[in-house]
């Protein structure tokens, strides 16, 4: 089977310095590559990649464009989607998990080049349509059409300038007039404004607004969605009651309209009530269309999931970026060697080094893989349930679990490639702070996926609250298998090092799951005494909870996320496509991964005697700068079955030719007016009669 | 004593909702900003920033300016500065140490406004200065008047394309002529032009350029500096022969215009030489004015220690800063509350942020004071090696160890901004993502701190390097104190947690210094034995020394300037100027800081024994929970006691008045553009036989 493998359709790289690393790797980078993505996924982001690249509308501009240029380029951009055919029409015949593949695929191909037009589209057409789909009914099918087909500017206004993570307080009022049949939507002051709503700025003419729904009885019946006309589509000017502006610019994504807007007692037709779980008839009495609207409205709220899905996505690419950024710049750059006269030395052959950027590189693999297979489970899961009438009912477990895993995942992999970009920026010395590197844009672009779709700090905790449910219940429901290893709990917690390597030696694959299987269930004891405690001395559930977070909650979930990402890396890496050139580089990548986690985790494991002495650590530590040495052959190779193409990674220190000081040659004599005396000249001279010299 | 404290200049805060918080706190927070800055430095900050918020020159413009205009705005304050009358004139008449403390005192106040002017002003008046001190002579004493004076525009044209940290390697060379009496300067190619050089890109004319010296016998002298023309300060035109150019935009900073240049067999004059340490005679014979002129370069290079320190004392204001964005808006943000109808919460009361922000707002009030005791032992120093005649020669000593000092703390200080940066701005939510909230530009301009001046991971060797020489050698030369504690090292290394505590309660003052004495010497034990296995295995002293970095030296750096901060602030809190009331805040701040910094060494706690099982680690961390609590209500005013005026604070989420909303609402309301329709609308507008809604 491995040989019938077609990699034909991967572009070569190009010959320069960095072939004498590539000569060295004992690998097909090629047939790595489809390793850690779908060979479908792949020839989508290769072709849109060309498509892209071929098209003036998206080359980056050669000087940095105001927040006002850049949100005019990605409002262009949008509107030449509908144009570049990305999409066969053929598309919308298929099934939602393959559908959903191919529209992801274009969009991870489409943030690496422009994340702001990445994420307008998510918001204005994929978290819109998703919500339309959850909550609408069939009058509301021509927006979603409209919207699907880029006919209408869209956006969700949920967040309040006073309430994000807290979408239960959100002020918002929708109160029914039976008179004109008419819902009122009203903000009652500015802390209620609906705020930070992307594509809301300059150009969105519809919003998906959530407000409480008041009957004209004055009984509040909670948050639903209303369909709210903000902007006229032919003048783009706001209606009257409509206050809508643009909240300015941002740290990044300025490409990006991020919006306010304050209702004044503003009318919108009975019929824009998204309708699916309640409805309010023409007199203005309320219906529920199922007995537990709390849990539609939670279903329907699942569905931003396809949000933090993506968001993963485009996390683990930037990941992959930064960590090809810092690999190949440091395969180049030579600093110091042994004696004053002794030829210089590539830095990537210091251990400091390798230990500073490899393990990003080691994260970007593993993490890749594990959002792979939790994209891929949790569309079956979706699909699944589209499938079966009775919806989400039957498979509430399964979609508890999801959750579980995907609300630990994007905070692993955000603060994975938060920190990667960081140390790459370092590791790239002064060079790395040139804009021209692509190290400032990666930050400030991927810096609010940490805090949106979920704050990283609140998302987790929707995971540790699972698994503290599944160690305090009778019964485990995980359906996934991911807590399956909870059942054991008392032979895991009476291992311990010493025991362990007895039957399973510090550099099995086993050993690494063993020791997070322990870390695990210790601090699921640990957290769940403390709060029985804390709540059996009269404290207040939600106190108890929000107390065993330091130290205890946060490692919990933290450390699930981890062996679930490294147990799908286990998982690919037994698929029958894996030879065995790529089986061993794929296991040191597993053990510089593994090693690293438990490096940051080594304290909980002497707290809880799971290890005493030196041993333990000094192994853990050995082998991974072992590990790490042994994968600097092999490392450039492995960049290179991560990285986009030059054109979309887009850093003037990492191309694929690795002739770094050319390219940067290049990049300082040709940018506009390098080498021109500033328009101002004259504005700043110092008057000859003060200058002697 | 204590009474006799005139804090009447410190302007009051205003009135707002932070007062609810402002009343809690026991002490005068006047009181305590004393504690953290002289008096003397503090008038002369409020003086400037009163003057700055005067100057239109210097109000933040409204909207992001392009780099251009950046540069230009920057180059016209250079130029404005002349006449602001910041610095007295009977300055000049008072000692070193007086003098530069007031120059220090200027640049933070105008860092903390304008970071960039406060570099370009750093290394072209600074720096530059510095250097011909050091390395120039009478003959150049005009160029030395005229940069102070700001008649001319200078910059230090060291760094080249491919040689940062290791300027042993520099290329460029200055090859003398006798037959006219000048030195050719040359750059050899594009990997030897001068890059990243400050002030370089646009506007300087001098260029202080370091070069190999060649006499015309061909002998290479090695690295002198060079006072090299490049541009006609009557046109700013390059002379023929230096082709120098703009390196375009950088990640933050833009203010700067950093250049390159590439010199083609350029001529100077003779005397253009900096020739204090060695000359060349008109007919090219080399001259030494000193037997040993390495040691001497070396001194000319220690000059640069004044720039670290200045990067320390603006980074721990950018820690500061950092820290006040976070504490105000944690006072005034609500999320969530105990039931869905209670009341919600202002998030600093949850443990979880606490934890968070707390230790950075400890940071930087430990590492302020420490950044004060650091600048002034320099200071003392650099005056007493003046007034010797036989300058640093018999001070070796002490400057080795102020050297490692600052080689530790600058990396110390500059990373915890970094991260209370990052950790502000995700503490901040959404809103902290606003450009307006300045987390953003903090980050930006920050960044090159952690490398530039010594990159971090460099320079910290510099500190091991000399622990490890006092560790081996038989003499302790440690006249300053910091390594007298190695002195006691077998006690040292025969203490354990628990004979510890039996005298040392965990929440003494004395065990955090304990504990970190025995962290010190077992890293240096550790990572000492681990060299000489190395060598005496046949590893060459340069790979020996590489090997032993991650996990040992540099551990061993970090620990060594984490406890001289703690040492020095103990120092301070001991001083008559502080009352009790001060004492009890100070105390809470010093645990902080403390235990958080001894969390974060665990693992090596328990890796060399000092502890085992899970007292140590539970006491640390219930401990600094316990402290961050308790630090609660003090923290606001503990933060207006670090803060810089609003104006200069420049964070639209933590103005001093805590009107977070009405502040934001004004921001979001008044923005250029807010409400209007954006200029390019027609250019995105989709077509009305399109758009059917």
């Amino acid at each position: 089977m491995a040989t019938e493998i077609d990699t034909s359709f991967i572009p070569d790289m190009p010959q320069g310095p960095l072939c004498e690393y590539r000569k060295c790797a004992k690998f097909d980078w090629k047939r790595l590559r489809l390793i850690f993505e779908e060979e479908n996924t792949l020839r989508i982001k290769y072709k849109v990649w060309k498509i892209l690249e071929a098209d003036p509308l998206f080359s980056k501009p050669k000087t940095a464009l105001s927040s006002d240029e850049q949100k005019r380029l990605a409002a262009m951009q949008m509107n030449k989607m509908a144009h570049l055919n990305l999409i066969p029409p053929e598309l919308s015949q298929r099934g939602y998990l393959e559908k959903t593949m191919y529209l992801m695929s274009i969009n991870e191909a489409l943030h690496t080049v422009c994340p702001s037009l990445s994420v307008k589209i998510a918001l204005g057409v994929g978290l819109f349509n998703n919500a339309l789909h959850a909550m609408g009914t069939e009058r509301h099918k021509k927006y979603y059409d409209a919207a699907w087909n880029r006919e209408i500017v869209t956006c969700m206004a949920i967040t309040e300038v006073a309430h994000g993570s807290n979408t239960k307080s959100i002020r918002t009022t929708a109160k029914y007039d039976p008179q004109t049949k008419e819902f009122i939507i009203h903000t009652p002051d500015f802390e209620a404004a609906k705020c930070w709503i992307g594509n809301l700025g300059k150009t969105a003419t519809v919003a998906l607004t959530f407000a409480n729904l008041y009957t004209p009885d004055g009984v509040d019946h909670g948050l639903h969605g209303f369909l709210v006309p903000v902007r006229n589509p032919q003048t783009l000017q706001a209606y009257p009651g409509v206050l809508v502006g643009d909240i300015g610019d941002k740290i990044g994504l300025n490409g990006i309209d991020n919006g306010f807007v304050m209702f004044s007692n503003y009318r919108i037709p009975r019929e824009n009530l998204l309708n699916r779980t309640g409805d309010v008839t023409p007199d203005g009495a309320y219906e529920s269309v199922f007995s537990e609207p709390g849990k539609i409205l939670g279903a329907a709220l699942e569905s931003f999931s396809a949000g933090r899905i993506g968001i993963m996505q485009e996390a683990a690419n930037t990941l992959s970026n930064a960590a090809v950024i810092a690999v190949r710049y440091a395969a180049i750059r030579k600093q110091f060697g042994q004696e004053k006269n002794s030829p210089e030395i590539p830095i990537i052959n210091y251990q400091l080094h390798q230990w500073r950027i490899f393990p990003y590189l080691a994260a970007a693999c593993v993490l890749k893989v594990s959002v792979l297979e939790l994209t891929k489970t949790y569309l079956k899961i979706v699909e699944k349930s589209q499938a079966d009438s009775n919806g989400f009912e039957l498979l509430t477990q399964i979609v508890s679990e999801v959750h579980a895993l995907i609300s630990s995942s994007k905070p692993l992999i955000t603060w994975t490639a938060r920190d990667a970009i960081q140390e790459a920026r370092e590791a790239c010395g002064g060079h790395g702070y040139l804009k021209a590197s692509n190290l400032g844009e990666l930050r400030n672009n991927h810096d609010p996926s940490c805090t949106y779709e979920g704050d990283n700090n609140v998302l987790g905790q929707q995971t540790s609250n699972w698994l503290l449910r599944q160690w305090n219940n009778d019964h485990l429901e995980s359906p996934i298998g991911t807590a399956n290893f909870l059942l054991q709990r008392n032979e895991i917690l009476n291992s311990n090092f010493d025991r362990l390597v007895q039957h399973c030696p510090v550099d099995s694959i086993e050993f690494v799951i063993k020791c997070y299987e322990w870390l695990i269930c210790w601090l699921l004891n640990k957290t769940s005494t403390k709060m029985k405690v804390a709540t059996s001395n009269g404290e207040h559930r939600f106190d108890a909870r929000n107390n065993a977070q330091v130290y205890g909650a946060r490692d919990l979930w933290r450390a699930y996320a981890e062996l679930f990402a490294l147990r799908s890396f286990i998982k690919r890496c037994n698929q029958p496509d894996v030879t065995p050139e790529l089986k061993s580089v794929l296991n040191l990548l597993y053990f510089v991964y593994g090693y690293w986690c438990i490096d940051k985790h080594l304290t909980t494991f002497y707290q809880g005697n799971f290890a005493s002495g030196s041993q333990f650590a000094d192994l853990i530590r050995e082998k991974l700068l072992a590990k790490c040495s042994l994968l600097k052959d092999s490392s450039v190779s492995i960049a290179d079955s991560i990285a986009p193409p030059d054109f979309a990674l887009n850093s003037v220190i990492a191309r694929a030719d690795g002739l770094l000081y050319q390219n940067l040659q290049n990049e300082f004599m040709t940018h506009p007016g390098a080498f021109e005396r500033p328009s101002w000249w004259k504005e700043v001279l110092i008057p000859p009669t003060k200058s002697k010299l």
